[in-house]
């Protein structure tokens, strides 16, 4: 299979996640500030989850750039994190209607984990196809932001039970991390 | 009609269903444990449902890989398919939310059961206007696994009314089969 | 605007529609056949819908294919052509949930010819641009199931306050008149 | 990044948001003419929204047309962009639901006059990044019409609170000056 058409699925699995989404932002019933404030906590999650599904889709374009053909691995590895990313309406409405309470944050926390453990497993899958010597492995060098991340992740699950909210700055911090694109891959396309 | 179109067209249906799937995982009003496992019987059908739409969308491509124009009856047969493919979100909740209930685990089958054919009726239209000498002919040679699917459809819905946790076994044991993708056809393409 | 560009966005409008159409098919509470029979007569509007929406794909496609360049007018006409499709999963659930009750089926029946009249607009805007001597023209030629349609939904719209079910087979007449695609562009494009 | 993939991405985006929106209009309970009028205004804000996403999708490709390629600024100035376009589902239902009252007609102006200023954001960093002299910086020239919205927005927003029904007449305004397609660009792309 080109790697063209796994790249136009994921983007269209990632554009619908990233849109209906919304749809966990339940319209309130009334029709003044405080009934629209109940809607507040659903914003802020969406908000978050807006960010990480727009650096999945960033870096996922950037990974799967170095690759032309796919195989069957590589395919299952890419509908594996696509299965994580299609949980992310479904955590970030529930964290958000509970306002950020201890669960919906551990659960919130578990699903990025995976998501970015399926990340990794898919980056492995194509550099053992590609080879450690192709210009993907050199670009992704020894990987300092893909090591922390799940650090940083286990690190909040842990929090989330005691400290929800340092929890959620923390997913927050990740986010932060990850907008700066992998410059190092950037750099090497350009030469 | 160019066969690439009509790819792209079952490609964003497949991936549409395969995420607003996830809407039928309603959000659970409580912020606990005990909460989100009201979710999980859904949860346990949105995997194996998701397992579905990835091995079709999978096998959906490379059987059109094969032609490059497309006439009607290829594109209504296709259209047929999306039909069967589109009501699997619906028979997913419903099995889910009923716990693998008998009725909804035999409605579940039933659709398995029309999509599967729908697709056998796909793949005859489509070696109809190419061939029986073509090269996709050769590649599905005997079709083993095309002909024991049905089968084992019929086997589990048999079994539904009585033991519907077997039957669910036996359609997780289907889509095990077939997520080994098909090697014949695989083999013939690098040739 | 590239006509290329205009088709990808239709057809993905097109697709969204189809797909999101199921969600009108709410998941029954009870787990029987008898909970199942109340999603019936949303079932059955639901593949009226579907066989709509596969055949405004399918003519759009046809259309489209050949002009290569559009302006400002035909963009218009075409939103306004995907605004009346857009609708069609209201009002297939309205139609449904309601049994065909007389006045749902009137207003389906309005839907559709909004969406065939926006389509002959479109069709208008597309010869206007490209000369009644293209090649496009020739194929319409007289266009007489464009032409008898429009007649047969204004039957239907006056009976449905009386007869909903014969409206509703009207509908399903004109849908089956239209599956065969119009052999005749097909055949300028054989030549 | 190629521009072109970020085109697609912002389309399907675009194209799925247009198509959710349509589930905000709830279908009634009843089957009469007076259950369908409870449905009215959010038809009504759901065909403002429908014309200002039509608008969005089409500036944007006359945008995104001028350059080929994209980088990390431009990338997250048009996903800000998607960020407010995403919210337009959600206060067109509030505003619907509510009748147009004040405060959600307030909301739904800032969430234009946001999706207004992301949009003048993103164009200044593709104008920074290809030069004031490129063929855009030409073709954009005064941008009249992008100075008078934003402030048409304002006003129509501190109006609201009074007169919500004159501030909605405001919001329809601006996009009937928009529905003229920015000529000066097409006449550019002429030359």
């Amino acid at each position: 299979m080109k790697s063209s058409r796994m790249e136009a699925f994921s983007d269209g699995v990632i554009a619908i996640i990233i849109t209906i989404m919304v749809l966990e932002m339940k319209v309130p019933h009334g029709d003044d500030l405080q009934a629209l404030s109940t809607v507040l906590p659903v914003f802020i999650s969406y908000i978050l989850s807006f960010l990480y599904l727009g650096i999945y889709w960033n870096n996922h374009h950037h990974l799967l750039h170095t690759v032309s053909i796919v195989r069957g691995p590589i395919l299952w590895a890419n509908l594996h994190l696509l299965f994580w990313l299609s949980l992310i309406p479904f955590v970030t409405g529930w964290m958000g209607e509970n306002h950020f309470a201890r669960t919906p944050v551990t659960l919130y926390g578990i699903n990025l984990f995976m998501a970015g453990t399926a990340y990794i497993i898919l980056q492995k899958q194509i550099l053992k196809f590609h080879g450690m010597e192709s210009s993907l492995a050199q670009a992704i060098g020894n990987d300092l932001k893909g090591k922390i991340s799940p650090i940083l992740y286990l690190i909040a699950i842990a929090l989330s039970q005691f400290m929800p909210i340092v929890a959620g700055l923390i997913y927050l911090l990740v986010a932060i991390l990850w907008i700066i694109p992998d410059r190092r891959i950037e750099k090497l396309y350009q030469e």
